[in-house]
């Protein structure tokens, strides 16, 4: 069995992946960490850094636009825009500006699980095979969203 | 040799497929005609339709939902939020309204070619390798695009 705070990782198809992650917490409160700016920006990015926002309007058609920095660095400029925002359910796109030309559509559902805990269920799908599979290598190798959701899990236990 | 004027499809992953048509007018023009409302309009859905906008908003981070009609009926809307637009290039997630659940992530290049020319490329990305299959067999019945893409080389006869 699979430790319920590990992040899975499988394909869907060549240029899709999918992952899974739980949450001690209910569903609508990891759906807020993920809609509402002010909580957005105490999880985005790895431990040690900084989001700085732009544009955030997670609703159906709107768009982002942050920066994810540490220290006196340049930092990672990320933008996108929200097809759709609904109960338990984000479908946005996101593109990584340091690597023009490569969108990714990602499809986040937020499932309710027993005991007031809940699973995030996340499909992304890339234009292409070595995109698809360059993402897949770094979601496995461990650095890619962990620290992202183990900040998460530290600001769900400090709102709950 | 294909005539210049057929939409032709391929395959380039399990859930992508590529479209590439070719238009007698200037790069620029096309572009217009997809990023311009009151061109879009005009060539917007099959032969016999109307297109009716609730939102039009072709620039990065921008949005759209239009439902294309024909006489008393209800119509079909479609819904989706612009990615990127820049010069020749158009990145847009789209869904039917009537199947939700569905978006597909397109790429539009707009090419210069010889003598007063372009075409049109396109890549989709589906989230399934089922809705990929259906949308492969729905374009090469040749019902999809090719509608309005006559009516686009007429309009842009008229704006020459």
């Amino acid at each position: 069995m699979t430790h319920p705070h590990t992040t899975t990782h499988a394909r869907a198809g060549d240029t899709v992946l999918t992952f899974r992650r739980e949450f001690d917490a209910p569903a609508e409160l990891v759906f807020r960490c993920h809609t509402e700016e002010a909580l957005f920006v105490r999880w985005m990015g790895p431990r040690g850094t900084s989001c700085s926002v732009e544009r955030f309007d997670a609703a159906t058609g709107g768009a982002f636009r942050y920066t994810i920095g540490a220290g006196g660095g340049a930092g990672y400029t990320f933008f996108g825009s929200y097809h759709e925002v609904s109960p338990g359910r984000i479908v946005h796109t996101w593109e990584f500006e340091g690597e023009p030309g490569r969108p990714t559509l990602e499809t986040l559902r937020i499932v309710p699980l027993a005991a007031g805990r809940c699973a995030l269920e996340g499909t992304s799908v890339y234009t292409s095979i070595e995109h698809c599979a360059e993402m897949l290598d770094f979601d496995e190798s461990g650095d890619g969203m962990d620290e992202n959701f183990e900040r998460l899990d530290v600001l769900l236990q400090t709102l709950a």
